[in-house]
């Protein structure tokens, strides 16, 4: 799914955040937070993370229509210690809330070494990557945790489905290298990538999903219809458990069967929960001397000879290292189905389109 | 590997724990210490990690014999911020480095809600679950993580053993339920799980390693020409290197080329690196509710119907909750080959043996 490859339509990160924030005024919240959601569901399109960017507009603004969200939310801390702090998102959209627990996280962190936030009643704030990298600017380490907005994911053994994806971003800052950034899902794909391959027609390879007679699931389309499966077997599913615990049920957010299917019902409060750690790291050691050893390591591991077929052994990151460049250049591809729901989205509002 | 069907020997706690501690003081330890690091093995056998206990036995009083550990080793914080700490072990042995870290993120993490100790200059420190358990008696969140002893894993794609295991324990408290413990390892399987197989003739499953020929590695005695395979592909790849980087480089302890293979080198002192995460419940909520909830979340995960040929769907930990029970009730079961061992312990050492 290169977007070289795609031949398609392109647009500039400015074209593409601006118009977002047109949409989100326009479904009554503020300017300033219209704009900082805007901010960050861009960012993700820059970092190649098509199914958590501008490809959840539609879906977003549906939910603010429909009262899911709350558009002027009260986002607040309601339990806090010097090296921690729980807010509450109001039911805000999940970017403001996340972005939030960051700065606090961050803050604390510069004072105790290391911080940790939890979050309760918010919502799916889009691609993982873009909070954990807030940490970098800081010389921190970011790690962000979210319990997924849909479960689709039983534990392994089980036909249940009582878990989600619930991601994990970590991003380390190198000094002349990328920075790492690790951004995955604790099953074999996410359920965002499933819907982008449903919506372009591409098959599913096998593995990434089983349906409900045990067998593979390729056709994405039919994606209701079967569960993802855990990296890992039994490993991916304690994965999945103990994010969910650790992002859900320690903030009092839900978690199991109480998480509301984001798309399937876009008017109830999901009380998704998540948490943010950051980890000063002048607290360990001198910043440039652990910037120049994480180069070492990543020396390392391009080094590496690699097995038949493999160009070059690549790090957490590099893909939306090179993303980001592609678009800063080029632009960010937008394929049809995508522009039409806009479109669509942009005309209900009475904004001024993307195009 | 059920105990129960092994028909091995058994022997009780009290006798498997001070015939160790009998071993360490005889090797130059403190009669302190070397109970600390006997006990702590003796739990990892109780646990059923049949790979992390005495089995280590004749490994680390080689190492302490040949100058690979401090005996008397002096352990101290040499960074410190109120929620963090970072502990220079004095390459004493792991058991020792890791049990004084977790206490001082516990005894942090009660007055900051979360606190994150790290190591340098330790060492390989046995069962993993060993240590994020000692939280749960402060109702806290035992988070731990370690870099491997051993380089075992390439990087995705690549050839050459840049990786370890790198481990990964997390313990939750429950009610009325037994703790959830998810004690991982990156790959599919542990080294130390390899060397059991080795040891007792058993042929692994495909999936677990592949040779240096692309292959799958099957005969667990050939371990040595071949390396595990990471969970989930380039996510465990992933996973590893983080773990890595947030146990290894940021506490300046090896990682990379620069890991000692402890199993090689008995004589060079290996500078492992670990960390401790603490996370205080009651810094988030109610701590009897967040227990009930746990509760609830386990009871939900097994209410699940299971696949075909499942009896039940299992949390993590249960294997070691169970291995617990029965070793309280029926002794350890230990295999002849490593009584052999012990015995060539005991009498090099010219202690009294286990039997």
């Amino acid at each position: 799914m290169s977007a070289n490859a795609d031949n398609l339509q392109r647009f500039t990160r400015y074209q593409i955040e601006t118009f977002m924030a047109r949409c989100f005024a326009a479904s009554g919240m503020p300017d300033a937070d219209a704009a900082t959601v805007a901010h960050l569901m861009a960012e993700g399109d820059m970092l190649g993370k098509d199914s958590h960017g501008i490809f959840r507009l539609p879906s977003y603004i549906g939910r603010l229509k429909s009262g899911g969200f709350n558009p002027t939310p009260d986002i607040s801390i309601v339990q806090e210690r010097t090296a921690m702090a729980l807010i509450d998102g109001d039911n805000g959209m999940g970017h403001l809330v996340v972005n939030r627990a960051a700065e606090v996280a961050i803050a604390k962190a510069k004072k105790t070494g290391v911080a940790w936030v939890g979050m309760q009643h918010s919502n799916h704030a889009g691609a993982a990557g873009v909070y954990s990298n807030k940490a970098l600017a800081h010389d921190m380490i970011g790690l962000y945790v979210a319990v997924g907005s849909a479960n689709h994911l039983p534990p392994w053994g089980g036909t249940e489905m009582l878990l989600s994806t619930n991601p994990i971003a970590v991003s380390v800052p190198a000094d002349r290298e990328d920075s790492i950034v690790l951004d995955m899902a604790t099953t074999v794909t996410s359920y965002g990538k499933v819907k982008v391959y449903a919506q372009r027609g591409i098959e599913m390879p096998e593995g990434w999903m089983v349906g409900d007679d045990g067998n593979p699931l390729t056709d994405a389309s039919k994606a209701d219809t079967g569960y993802l499966l855990p990296i890992g077997g039994a490993k991916g599913y304690g994965l999945a458990l103990i994010f969910g615990i650790l992002a859900g049920t320690l903030n009092g957010a839900h978690f199991g069967k109480s998480v509301v299917d984001m798309n399937a019902d876009a008017s109830s409060a999901t009380n998704t929960g998540q948490f943010y750690l950051a980890v000063d790291i002048a607290a360990f050691m001198d910043v440039e001397e652990f910037k120049k050893q994480v180069d070492a390591v990543i020396a390392e591991m391009h080094s590496s000879p690699t097995l038949p077929g493999v160009k070059r052994v690549r790090l957490p990151g590099e893909g939306a290292h090179a993303a980001y460049a592609d678009r800063s250049a080029n632009g960010i591809p937008l394929p049809d189905p995508l522009l039409d729901n806009l479109a669509k989205v942009a005309d209900d509002l009475s904004v001024e389109g993307l195009s």
